[in-house]
């Protein structure tokens, strides 16, 4: 049974307390569910949670997301009463200039903060991936174990809004996560009917809790709305909630929902079950007035009694002693399995292992060559004995994208495995249903949770559909590797809302991920080396449904140059170009045939192949004046998209081939020609820029 | 009762042909689900809708939408057999360059398509949007019908696919669907368990059904897997799926699904039931054999015997006959309504009433100005009156995007409207909940619909969250004005997860959307005019938060040159500019002091507002070269976002005033000094130009 003391229940008052200062110093902020939740939340930190705050990246630790991120108070106020560091300056400093406290918890800002949130329902996405990355780990590391036995069995906590709930992302990653049986993750929903726009009914009236019970989840109530809101009748039954969560741990073959039903923003008296209290500082009478309510001084600001304090803190105590436990039965698997801890180790860095690289396969220069996507897929059959961290799949396009790493198993409950796809709970091939979005999101918390380098494929086009999540990655510094096949419209009949125009532009308009389009398999090979040789970015893998000749790269450069992001393929015959042609991908070739018929007719020229403009920037200046000499001023770049990337390259005189409009439906072959991917063009463009 | 004869179950069968034919000349395409929903398809186009193949933009028309766009041909074919005007011709020529069949229905390309599908989800949305549009539309023209008795009632139908399902987008559209009560909409949910990865279960066990009925949806299955799929149990009821459909009609007070459990490629003997007949040829074994089984000579193609197409094309009659009837009573309401008859005269053309334009405010100048999302509330205001047709709303930010038109009553059924948000099923502000993907589907809807003008808002950064829908907008050339406020770090103290800085740029990408950031409240009017006058496009308003200086048009030039993109806000003293600052929406105002101090340190400087470069490449070449002479290589723009999207007017002498990194959580005014949008630094980069 629960033990709540008075002075847990003060802790509990404190933080509402805090937590209205704390908005009414910055002016603005998130008070009312940091008032409501506050109970939850230090229920979750000071009795449930299995943490250490003097060690907030404890790999035994449990995780905690908070997908409602504007009330980062939730997490703040708990992070200080736990002694992660974060002091009362730190909550007064909220939402200010280079604070530990932003608007929105961020990830590797704040210790303690598991993810960065904010945009609404990732943090779903988010637990998911976690849980499932959860299950990876202990396959990878210690199978035997029986259940909750190992070092590397724990539990995934996390908070959301009616926002969350609402979003599209809620449904993809919570649907999947039944499929995928996650008992080690429970899911509290504040139910509260209050968004931005007030009461909730204006746009809302599912059963959240039918809904998540139909995608097969363990589904609770804890009503603490006991009565009527207008009388103020409200029971914060903290024990309900308990059990409601051991409940929640002890089915282990389910995820756990539990819909608690709060009043935002209780118990001030005004604007309590408003959506006033939402996301505005209540101002300085409605605090004083709730201060008083809850028998502290109105007068005094962030004031913390000293017995509640020291009481909160006492879980910094019993979470080291769990530590050291833990430590035991860590250091007794890691005597009994040499070689997984050797793993743990170098995945806990996201270290590669001495020579990986040698593994990667070279092919042959072949005209008729193989698609990317296709070259692709032999780079993760030859990486996936090398590296066990990488794993991933697709959303739904297995064999489009080419994903699966041959014979290896899919990560899936036995139950669910197919014919198609065999597997078990421990597999390696990820299978996310038509959710590009969901696996954004899933993808992220896979990264957030431990060492796995884990990827994820659809069409290029549709990476608008995950954008949201690939900007959270690229914002957190995960490295995840995205799959985009098709990626031009080289996909051919299924026509323009399936190719991508100014889909490559637009993804290198996302600061931090870095994008990268090779040209051939070689090229391929080595994108996928510079993607994960690179620990602190997500990478985009743009890849072609068609064949790609496969480059000579006896007459031609070296691939190598690819992790240079761009380099000279092709030189002029004369040493000195007068022109340069810069392409990425499926028109890299054009540019080796145009430059034959340009030095044929008298013009020395250059070709550039550049799959990655981010690496390219990242090289030095004279490297980048070595391939891109500021004198030669007459370059096109040649890329089956919008030009607008290259403009910075082009200059005045540049021109691009490039498509300034939607595809259309037919066979590629037919597209490349009637929207002017020939070499003629190309050839025709190289002499309009001379 | 239904009246299913044997020319109609052969008619059926003749669709599987068709749909194996057409795929297997293409060589590719998707004929599983054609052959399994040929029964549900015919069944809607030849009894149960109300449509004129004649007319296909009769304004009576039920509609249809294909959500599972990749199965074109279940379309493509009903077009054909009821008289659109498609020939056998060209369903042969299905997928290829040029024709009326290409892989995914293209709204605005083949008569009798309603809407663009195949990015998986939008349908619904899409379908939903159509649903509340028709609402509108009645409220707007004849609101005091009797239900069923109006000209403008009419039923939405939609077919959705696993994939529909699986996407987050299907639950936001859904969700609301509920919400608003759209008796007028049916969802039939083909449930077949085979996606791309074969069978489904590899990734989904959600009960759709009790999802939906969690909704709140008037839930049915329909189930024609009687039996052992493997032993070819299977019952085409149509019958049932008759009635399902009839009983979908008569609940007028929720939208309906239907679960229509199918076997997908049924009957083909052994591609049935599997992954490969939904996107593949099924061979031309396969085919013969599957013809034998259904009774057609397996050595013809695209035979179609004449009993059965004349027999088919009786919906055309009947069509013509309903067309003729509903006629007479939209005759009778003109007589009765004359100046609704005029003003759905004018919407149906979405040509904007005369004199419209003199309702939109004039801002006088004001050192201390208004934000643009605040300027933008009083032209929605204004224009209330003047133009019915524009209606919209906010994905719960209503009070932030100021999307409120002032005192106009919420879209919304009685016993939902709020304290906050009064309103009735008739009204105007629209209420989307944190849904900015569904948003963006549902007011695709809409604009498919009829001839109201819909906005829709969210801060600028979840733009990502709708962009496929954006990009559909785009493709469709629909006049959809997404209203995006909190453009920028100006949003101030939510930090890098609310703040766009990559956005504007990654929008511009966007092939067909208008981007307008307008520099005041003045130019916000403008905009919102430029917006209104296209009707051929999405416009895109950027929206500050914060306050921005109301600019003094007897000193600068006036905002009318907001139509022009781009246009000479403030000339250089000397009238021959050595430097030009181009700037955007808050940072114009920087441009203007920094233009004094550099007049002041002597450089004659020219100031160019440019809010929409797209209008401004609209110009003819000599406006554009009068605004930016070739001549002045010294150009700063200065915008608060990445400079990708201004490469092309800098050259390579240009400097951008831009962030290139994520924002922070601090308030505006600090950020903005912090990263550099002041005017001392737009003076050093003019010099650094210079």
């Amino acid at each position: 049974a629960l033990n709540w003391s008075d002075l847990d229940r003060k802790a509990v008052d404190t933080v509402r307390v805090l937590a209205m200062d704390a908005v009414e110093k910055a002016g603005n902020g998130h008070p009312g569910t940091a008032m409501s939740l506050a109970p939850a939340a230090y229920l979750l930190f000071n009795k449930v949670m299995r943490h250490d705050p003097t060690d907030p990246n404890w790999v035994g630790r449990d995780r905690f997301v908070l997908s409602c991120g504007h009330s980062s108070l939730t997490l703040y106020i708990q992070l200080y009463l736990a002694g992660y560091g974060l002091s009362l300056d730190d909550l007064a400093a909220l939402r200010q200039w280079d604070s530990l406290t932003p608007g929105h918890p961020e990830y590797g800002h704040t210790p303690g903060v598991e993810v960065t949130t904010g945009p609404l329902g990732q943090g779903i996405g988010n637990a998911v991936g976690m849980a499932m990355a959860a299950r990876r780990e202990r396959g990878l590391f210690d199978p035997a174990a029986e259940p909750g036995a190992s070092p590397f069995d724990h539990h995934v906590y996390a908070f959301c809004s009616d926002g969350d709930i609402e979003e599209g992302v809620s449904h993809e990653a919570s649907a999947l996560a039944s499929v995928q049986k996650l008992g080690n993750l429970t899911l509290i929903y504040d139910d509260n009917e209050i968004s931005i726009e007030d009461d909730t009914r204006i746009a809302k009236n599912e059963d959240a809790g039918a809904r998540y019970a139909a995608y097969g989840w363990h589904v609770q109530t804890v009503d603490w709305r006991t009565g009527d809101p207008a009388k103020g009748d409200y029971h914060e039954d903290v024990e309900a909630l308990h059990q409601a969560i051991m409940e929640a741990q002890s089915v282990t073959d389910r995820p756990s929902f539990i819909v608690l039903r709060t009043i935002i923003g209780w118990p001030a008296p005004n604007k309590q079950n408003t959506g006033k209290a939402h996301g505005s500082a209540l101002g300085a009478d409605e605090v004083a007035a709730t201060k008083t309510i809850l028998g502290f001084d109105p007068n005094e600001t962030f004031a913390v009694d000293a017995e509640v304090i020291e009481h909160a803190r006492q879980v910094s105590a019993r979470g080291a002693q769990a530590h050291a436990e833990w430590q035991k039965s860590y250091d007794a698997w890691a005597g009994a399995n040499p070689d997984a801890k050797k793993l743990h180790d170098r995945m806990a860095t996201r270290t590669l292992p001495d020579g990986w690289a040698a593994a990667l396969p070279e092919f042959p220069a072949d005209a008729k060559g193989i698609a990317s996507r296709a070259a692709s897929a032999k780079v993760l059959e030859a990486l996936a004995p090398v590296l066990p961290e990488l794993w991933g799949g697709s959303a739904d396009l297995a064999e489009s994208n080419n994903t699966t790493m041959k014979g290896e198993p899919s990560f899936i409950p036995s139950e669910y495995a197919t014919k198609s796809f065999p597997g078990n709970e421990y597999g390696r091939t990820l299978h996310f249903g038509i959710r590009e979005h969901g696996m954004g999101a899933i993808l992220n918390g896979i990264a957030l949770h431990g060492g796995t380098r884990p990827y994820g494929g659809t069409f290029l086009v549709f990476s608008d559909y995950m954008r949201p999540a690939v900007r959270l990655a690229a914002l957190m510094k995960l490295p995840v590797t995205y799959v985009w096949t098709h990626d031009s419209i080289g996909l051919g009949e299924d026509g323009p809302t399936h190719q991508p125009i100014e889909t490559l532009s637009a993804l290198r308009a996302i600061v931090g991920l870095d994008v990268v389009r090779p040209a051939d398999a070689n090229e391929t090979a080595w994108a996928w080396r510079g993607a994960l040789e690179h620990t602190d970015r997500p990478t985009a893998l743009a890849l072609s449904r068609q064949g790609l000749p496969t480059i000579d790269r006896s007459t031609y450069a070296s691939a190598e140059g690819v992790l240079r992001g761009g380099y000279i393929l092709s030189e002029a015959s004369s040493g000195t170009p007068e022109v340069i042609l810069i392409g990425t991908g499926s028109e890299v070739q054009h540019c080796l045939t145009a430059q034959e018929r340009l030095e044929a007719q008298g013009t020395p020229t250059r070709v550039v192949s550049m799959p990655c403009q981010e690496w390219f920037f990242e090289q030095d200046t004279a490297y980048q004046q070595r391939v891109l000499p500021r004198g030669v001023k007459a370059r096109v770049s040649v890329e089956a998209g919008i030009r607008m990337s290259w403009d910075r390259l082009l200059g005045e005189a540049g021109e691009a081939v490039s498509i300034e409009h939607y595809g259309a439906s037919a066979p590629a072959k037919t597209l490349f020609e009637q929207f002017g991917f020939t070499a003629d063009n190309v050839v025709a463009k190289a002499n309009a820029a001379l």
